[in-house]
């Protein structure tokens, strides 16, 4: 099937129907993104590809990043993981410090904030060179060499990152942060600034459609069971407090960033991302979940 | 395939493995329960049947009724339903008061007592007889006419009720239950009450797995789309504070009950139930989800 | 020294300088009260009189009952009433829920809703006839048998009462409410309905700035130490959020009530009331609380 | 009156009646101390002293600095300073994070830890020179020279300072710290630091007994009324979660530190400090409030 057509038709619906949203405005560099860009672009098991709009320009891919630190952290540290961090979804950003408070400085999972730090904690532990490991991992899992960070956006959060240095400051006075907390900080803010296009992130992703093999090397990633439980996380810990919302109307495992990317998976199917910067109150892309909600409406792809 | 055999081997692996648990003590009639029981049944779309145990005996169905109570309410209301009550996973019971405080006495999702309180009082304003046409509609999707509720368990559950009474009355204050909180609550500790066996149950879920149509009767109970969202609200929502767990071990949707039962979907595929009233401290059957747990990973079947 | 000229100048600026506040309206029949009313009345222990303004009219006085149940409760209880409340501050109302769940249904102070619950359950445990018992206790206090309850105002708060019904329900599920939940809410809401004037009020309280001895009969209402422990206690809980304020601007043990009403003592030297209908947002007499900060600032008169 | 036989009578009773704490074992420096060290001194307006024990050996006064932090900040900033920091008691140091995020980051009250970080902020955008202006300050309270900061104990803090780290930058993404949090964090862990004896102590808060004025040098250091509500703040917020405990009993204001010091002032009469480093589970020393309860229930001096 070829979803050109189909992707222009639910873009023109999006556009006429979403009303405005507002680009994150805490991270100064983000704030220079045009609002009014928008690409998406499917990959599936076949490697076929379709796409619409801006699908071919980078953008900052944000919290995306958390799902790819925590595949990596997870093949690294195994089941140990869990430990350190939870697998239940969060009510809101702001029941946070309560809830580190309540569960010694344990994370309830790993694509909120608390969570990533501790997964970034973990991967420096074992990394040597984290930033440059962590890059080749990505680099691999895409099959493109020309992936890297922004320094100019991960210097750019770490000018207003006082509510994650409480957070983490917080878990290590738990002992659940092992090394410095500014290391650990610096290495978060780098992770969380990794540039894509849509259709790099989605080629990123396609190893969870496929049960953890990486379908352009055949390498194993991670097993089946591991590649279905970091879909699971997604599903219910994906959008903070939203995962319900997104559950119920895509019906898909994913993950939001602030830079307004959406990635979701269809398992044993493809890999889609929408990008449109304009955000809801949540913090996700208002463009990116209608889109999503009509196409897999409209496609009959559901994961129910 | 033929699962009887499978049964019988992941029952004997539960039994060595899994720990003894608590029968739920707070409802006088449930401490009489045989805590020994362990029953299952598989009722696939071709109207296979697969068990193993105490699979024809009757049990309490608790919480697992209040997925049947949104699935009328849902029916009678449609998407006005969700001006009442949200579709996100909570964290803790513990959360609950607050969460009501903040959220206008909005609970946030039908599965969860403040829910499941709200969807009662839906019902209530709907039904004239409740009580009666409830019954005649767990009967229609069960294709069964057997089945009824327990005066015995209802009543033993209101002499035990002052956390209820503490919930439907703050919601009250909101104004988000519109009838006599002692009408709400009697009517909701007799859907609660409900009695199947594994068999039953697991006929009675089936048009979850069947996207919305009842398979004895050919009959259409919920659109595709609602029985799809009613799935990703079981999936986020099913399992308290444990169904993140859940959804990472076993990759289902499902529902469980202090009275030990859970059941679990497999859409286009299967409705399973597994019985066995020894909870852990979540209030979950122990060796219910280890017997899920084992039995997704042996067939691979997860929506993952 | 001769107040009532100091009572009029203080009257004029805080009726010049004080915004209007708003009437209590959640209680159906608190809302017909004339919000421009303002009386004072100080009674000395030379039992001199000093007044300003409708300072002869009956007003509610709510809360203020609270002190008076306790007083009752701690004279027949002792120092094991410490079992069932704490002497502590509480944040907001807000807290309260959170709070009984940490804390096993013990709330923080007898001043709060929770608290004056578990006071009314304890005096019900306590008197035969626990209205009329009452009464006549705030009778020999105030020495004036025309004082009593606003059957009219008590069956007002009742059709309102669902936020008290979710608190003490509550408490009930901890075990910390020993009678029937709407025999303990009856007596609370009777409690709640007295009506006094200003004088009668200050008089009512006079044993408390007199070290426990009624100075009208000359018989000890409670020991010395006792009467300053429930000073201690207005201090600190008397003003729901605005205690602090409170201590910070007046200085001197108080409690306020919805209908407008505010005590304030003077240990060893006066008892003080001051009436006026109009409400801040915490809930305590706008024009009251500029009256008592004037004039104690004014006189030196402060603990502090 | 006398009171160094009392003292002595008191202090048998306190040692034979008290069962042991626990020393702070937070700060590695503090545990050096000989638990079993007892002091206690009080000076009266009259200049007359009275002691007994080890009140005249040094120990970390530890929180007890914060309220003289607050008196220079009062004196420096006036009334504006409650724009930055509330005058309400507090809960639970639990509740810390939960209120700040509630209250756009505005601590509630200058006595709990994340107030007295505000407090070092302000203090150290007024002085050029904070430490040595702030240790002058100390110095000029007590008329004696010899008062220090100890660099070992400040570092010592620094050391396990996470939580206060979190707290501080929680703050400063809400706006309300000015200053780089580095260096608000180092001033407030060398206030914390200074070093008395019992008698240096209760000569340093003489003057709150005095109305505001150094009875040593002559000089008001706070007006009346600022000097009475510092004391009123100290009343409702000076014992962490157990100030409703110490006005209950003791009857007047105070403040204790984790050194095992308590101050207390009887307004117009005296200042007095105990000094014993065991303490209770809420961070008091539990011989510290045995004495306290004794010395005013004998003495009959209370506030209220």
């Amino acid at each position: 099937m070829n979803y050109n057509t189909l992707f222009s038709e639910i873009a023109s619906e999006v556009e006429t129907t979403v009303s405005p949203g507002k680009i994150a405005d805490y991270i100064p560099e983000l704030c220079k993104v045009n609002p009014n860009k928008f690409g998406v672009h499917l990959t599936n098991l076949n490697q076929e590809h379709f796409e619409f709009g801006d699908a071919n320009e980078k953008f900052s891919i944000q919290s995306i990043s958390k799902v790819l630190a925590l595949v990596l952290a997870y093949k690294m540290e195994g089941e140990n993981l869990w430990n350190r961090v939870g697998v239940e979804p969060s009510e809101t950003p702001f029941n946070s410090f309560v809830q580190l408070e309540n569960n010694n400085g344990i994370p309830r999972n790993p694509l909120i904030n608390s969570g990533a730090l501790v997964i970034s904690d973990v991967l420096i532990s074992h990394l040597k060179n984290p930033k440059k490991e962590f890059l080749a991992f990505v680099k691999s899992l895409s099959n493109n060499k020309s992936i890297n960070y922004s320094a100019r956006i991960a210097e750019s959060e770490k000018s207003t990152s006082f509510r994650n240095a409480a957070l983490i400051n917080l878990m290590k006075s738990f002992g659940n942060i092992k090394n410095d907390v500014n290391e650990v900080m610096d290495f978060y803010f780098y992770l969380c600034s990794i540039e894509m296009t849509c259709k790099e992130l989605s080629e990123t992703f396609l190893f969870l459609a496929n049960y953890g093999v990486n379908i352009f090397t055949n390498e194993r990633v991670l097993s089946t069971s591991k590649a279905k439980r970091v879909n699971a996380i997604m599903q219910l810990c994906g959008f903070y407090d939203e995962a319900g919302d997104f559950s119920f109307k895509v019906g898909l495992p994913g993950k939001s960033g602030v830079g307004g990317g959406i990635v979701a998976i269809y398992p044993n199917n493809y890999s889609i991302v929408v990008w449109s910067p304009e955000l809801n109150e949540k913090g996700n892309s208002k463009k990116g979940l209608k889109f999503l909600e009509l196409f897999t409406t409209e496609t009959e792809t559901s994961i129910f």
